[in-house]
């Protein structure tokens, strides 16, 4: 999506290390306006698909799905963060391996807000090794829902998290893929 | 707000402790068109006032800030948690007491996206023992930025923390202010 990769390329930081930072628009500060725009265009590409349920993972992605969740007119469900492993029967959980702060940690949700009768559309701002989002996923197959799509403002596709998703048969609709960056040249999109 | 209160009535739950679980619409489900028109009920509270951002803390008051901010037309910003003392020149901390685990973290939010120049609309699901909403407005002093008003969506105003950030002078409008709770015979409010 243009609009997104001329975004990145004025505002976008590119740190050593290939850390890319748009936190001026998208996960820090929130130009809500533009997000929006992104929203509508994967209530677009899932035109014809029936979505029941936006899921996204705190905190930095609750920002976008909730605006796509008013763009679905659809509830938003966030998997929380907790570092105590919970083995309660009342939620379902999944371990995610953290990139940037190089742990690992336990996303859950409540079982009475994800059902075999949802259609789910799985949000996020960033897609990179793609740990979060295959812990998302396991949330929706644990509870026996499926998984209608996956949305992703910004996908490192040099860390092939995407590949690995879109090669399990998922479909993954990014709308920036960054094929390279250098602090020196900025960044490449696929 | 009667339409916020009959939803608590309707679909809140009260543990043991004083707690009050919203979660199948507030802070984990979250029904966007619901809070869209909490959000509205702050715009035509706000009419007239200028508002030049939205600020609110990670994770659960994002959701709604961010429904706010497109209905204020101004940029969300969210103060993040962290639990390592951050002393970077580059942002602007503050200590929170979490009363809900019992535990000291510090929030920060970048230097570059809060100015002196900001009139700032704080927004929070939730007000209880108002430390997480003086952590907010210490962010603001220490930025130079003007809060101009607060919106919470909950108050448990028997945990006096709204009394108190009155007190100092701010307005805060509250949606639902919880007078009392219990187990046996639910909410009631001021």
């Amino acid at each position: 999506m243009k609009l997104l990769e001329d975004r990145i390329r004025k505002d976008g930081k590119v740190f050593p290390g290939d850390v890319l930072k748009v936190d001026s628009f998208l996960n820090h500060q929130i130009d809500v306006d533009f997000i929006s725009q992104l929203c509508l265009e994967w209530k677009r590409l899932y035109e014809g698909t029936e979505i029941t349920k936006i899921l996204t993972i705190e905190a930095s992605g609750i920002a976008i799905a909730s605006v796509a969740a008013l763009h679905f007119n659809v509830p938003l469900l966030f998997a929380k963060k907790t570092k105590t492993v919970n083995i309660s029967a009342d939620v379902y959980t999944a371990k995610v391996e953290s990139y940037t702060h190089k742990t690992t940690y336990d996303i859950i949700v409540s079982k009475e807000f994800l059902k075999p009768c949802d259609k789910v559309l799985i949000i996020d701002d960033f897609l990179a090794n793609g740990k979060a989002l295959e812990g998302l996923i396991k949330l929706c197959e644990d509870a026996g829902a499926t998984v209608a799509g996956i949305g992703i403002a910004v996908e490192k596709a040099c860390q092939r998290g995407g590949d690995l998703i879109r090669s399990k048969g998922y479909r993954v609709e990014s709308l920036a893929r960054v094929s390279s960056m250098s602090v020196e040249g900025g960044v490449e999109f696929c």
